[in-house]
């Protein structure tokens, strides 16, 4: 009835009964309304993709729209688009998931990526249940590459949050993925201790290995083994455009001299960077660059790191996700055997963990929505009320990063205005990384240094570096008013109009359409 | 010439040819303007008392204002009031140096206590020197109670940053206070390797010691010893009034709760507490409270911890300083036989450690100037412009704590209305902790526990649990019609009205001086 393929995946005999398809476990009844379910999956990779749609497909045949809802755990960014969601925690990807979480027809409850497989063990989103009980979802359900011979868990290209949700629920469904190769040995797993019997986490270097190769799981959990053939559906690589590659260019001529320095080695520190256009732009600068024998401490690799490894300038990445683009994956698998000793997966809470982060003196790059003239930034909301993805890691790195960095382009454009939102803003929207967090703030126009500067040097200096020069002087209008409003009252330390601070924004969601304002 | 006091407590006699007087150092022209100072001292205790007077002094003796000014660099709040100081880093406290900073008069550059120290090493605040030259402040005025038989400096009642400070300065004056005992045996001190050369801080436990009981000195570097008889002049504690007490009564109440519900141990996890009444009466209701065997893994130890120790319900503290007022000082040196054992101090950068907060499970509680519906906090900036203190390590231990707690009276008085301010907002005018680090919310009007909510969920909450009578309809209003609002554009994770956010704050800077505002 099953394929030679899942049974060579699945290493425990005793197993075999439970493989089953989904459609059964459906009709059986098991998933009701108001359960708590767990999924795997980080970034758009290793994602359970036979369970969300059945059950899509189940309430839509059935009707049950509205009656069948769930709370759903995901390590970070797995979507789900089809009306059952009715709580969502941490972190999330796809149109109409935040369409529906800006309506508030999703609860969505953002959190550090570090923290929330913590709290999740820690009870605190199962208030109402006594925190020494281990079953706090009712379900989880997990992607594997392979399942071990004691009923250990192999996962795929991602590790995330699953650990701890393979920990908490009650039941497991493993999704077994036959069409994608069996990553083990490449997964570095530890499963965290809780306070008051917590130890130091032992990792010194990228490379260190202090876990297991698999997640552990009890196999009297799994109710259901189901086979997977679909791929992880990724996105192609966004490309790097003009201003992409002038900010990459500003903080490697930044690295350049903080080596120069003596404050950064010459093989630089672990580097993190986030995903996008400008994050593949950085990646693929160094791939060409000067500096040799790097190393990478981040959430997710990215295509341009393939050529990190290829040109030898990378030595070690790690990571809790690969998320390729689908060219990319074939050259991964391309490159194997060449690639395998030169990477590790962990959980999120070790790769984005505070602790590693400093010890190891991460270098942090990420892009936010905007930054402000006193250097906060905001990731997650635009214009302070609309949810965009989430924080995500973000301030895990750049709070305890030994270099924060963030870049941005000077501006985005509107409908109306292919300049008509500046990046560089006199308050965030939306605060999630604070001014004692930033060192370095760059857009395609410069890069501000803003390290040991008090408030008004520091705005002085982002606009000067990093404003476009259509902004400019507006904001410089701005600060000024703003110095003598408050000088006026003794309270200048970091001056602000509180009547107009959001004229910029408050003119962009105008029929205007844009920022640029004609007067304060 | 000298007293046979001071020879007692420098216990390398080859140092005895450095033992001066200030006025001699300052006469034969050794501070030379915009030099670079350390400073001893944390939250005013082991400061040094001899030199700063002695230089103002000579500064208004000498008509030199403006004219020797020097960078001021000091672990947290030692108070200088004498126009001599051009930047200062990090945190204050006094009355003239906070106007000065709010007229932009002083450069302030406030940063978290845990980074400061590293920071300073790193030359964050030394950008024109080559990294790896040391000698990063030209020199460190430090408080001693003695000086060891190597030349290692024995501190008074805090750490702070003194051990960083000492390490990167080219000279060194030390102030033995014989006015003092000695605090030998008290201290923990490590030097904190940097990376990539960085090991995990071994602490497992409050008690822990891993350093040495000096701050390491190289002898050569000591240019003068100073002998100093002023004690600490520290501030009478704050009496705790009815507000404060119903705030501990709801902490009290959430421990227990979270203990029946086994998401606390019986004997609670380590406690941090701010500094003022508020963390005096939660400390004083510890005291006489159902919980023993309490460890606290604080900054500061205040009075009420002499009644928690007493009263045989607190175990240990960890601390960098204590900071009695006098008469808690007599007491203090009273229990000394009794206390020495079960207290350490510890370096600022230790105290305020992500790693060991995060590994111990650390309840934080702090004091926030406001906190707004969603739940984020300003600890630093009143109106969103007027620096009052500064982070201090307000954010090292919410941001990493188990349980992050913050509390404040529901309501301020204005001159104008007893109840014109009111602590919880719309949007906080400076946010220094967002709204994915805090927990629980406490006013003496009850406690809002936000641990797993969506924002809207908090707000509500937040409204219901904290806000004064007099103000929750006001922003129940706003809430309402900014989600109203945000709903037209599909804008609704996080409501805001960016055109009237800060209308409370604008009508209490406003001739009304209330946040009690008709309409919105």
């Amino acid at each position: 009835m099953y394929a030679k393929g899942i049974k060579s995946r699945v290493r425990r005999p005793s197993l075999f009964s439970k493989l089953t398809n989904i459609n059964d476990v459906i009709e059986s009844g098991f998933f009701k309304d108001g359960m708590r379910i767990g999924w795997s999956g980080f970034t758009g990779v290793g994602y359970p993709k036979i369970t969300p749609n059945a059950l899509a497909d189940y309430v839509e045949k059935n009707n049950l729209q509205g009656k069948l809802k769930f709370d759903l755990y995901v390590g970070a960014s797995t979507s789900a688009e089809n009306g059952m969601i009715a709580r969502r925690y941490p972190y999330q990807l796809g149109k109409i998931l935040r369409s529906e979480i800006n309506k508030n027809h999703i609860k969505f409850a953002d959190k550090h990526l570090s923290e929330f497989p913590l709290d999740l063990v820690s009870g605190y989103y199962t208030l109402e249940k006594k925190g020494n009980v281990m079953e706090k979802l009712d379900v989880a359900v997990v992607e594997a590459t392979a399942i071990t011979e004691r009923g250990n868990i192999i996962p795929g290209a991602s590790i995330g949050a699953t650990p701890e949700i393979v920990q908490t629920a009650s039941k497991i469904i493993i999704e077994v993925n036959t069409a994608l190769p069996s990553f083990e040995g490449l997964h570095d797993i530890t499963l965290g201790k809780f306070a008051p019997y917590k130890f130091p986490n032992l990792i010194q270097r990228v490379d260190d290995r202090v876990g297991t190769t698999y997640i552990p799981c009890d196999p009297d959990k799994i109710i259901a083994i189901i086979e997977s053939k679909e791929p992880d559906h990724t996105l192609d690589s966004e490309p790097q455009d003009e201003k992409s590659n002038k900010i990459a260019s500003h903080i490697l001529d930044l690295f350049e001299h903080e080596v120069m320095m003596g404050r950064l080695p010459p093989q630089l520190l672990p580097l993190q960077s986030g995903v996008g256009n400008i994050a593949n732009a950085i990646i693929g600068g160094l791939a060409d660059g000067p500096f040799t024998d790097v190393e990478v401490w981040t959430e997710v690799i990215q295509d341009t790191f393939l050529d990190f490894w290829e040109h030898h300038k990378l030595s070690f990445a790690s990571a809790t996700s690969v998320g390729f683009s689908p060219a990319g994956f074939k050259r991964f698998y391309e490159m194997w055997n060449e690639l395998k000793d030169r990477l590790v997966l962990r959980s999120q809470s070790v790769s984005n963990s505070p602790e590693i982060i400093r010890r190891l003196g991460v270098i942090a790059m990420n892009t936010p929505v905007e930054f402000d003239i006193y250097a906060h930034a905001n990731s997650t909301h635009v214009c302070g009320t609309k949810m965009l993805n989430g924080l995500g890691g973000s301030a895990d790195f750049l709070r305890n990063s030994k270099l924060s960095i963030i870049h941005t382009p000077s501006t985005r454009p509107t409908k109306k205005d292919p300049i008509g939102i500046s990046c560089i803003v006199p308050m965030c929207s939306h605060i999630d990384h604070t001014e004692h967090d930033l060192d370095i703030l760059v857009t395609e126009q410069g890069l501000a240094d803003v390290r040991g500067l008090a408030p008004i040097e520091r705005a002085r200096l982002i606009i000067d570096k990093c404003a476009h020069p259509e902004y400019r002087p507006i904001l410089n209008d701005y600060l000024n008013l703003a110095e003598k409003e408050c000088m006026k009252i003794g309270a200048a330390h970091e001056p602000h109009m509180l009547d107009r601070v959001f004229k910029m924004h408050l003119n962009v969601l105008s029929e205007n359409n844009s920022m640029r304002i004609n007067s304060w």
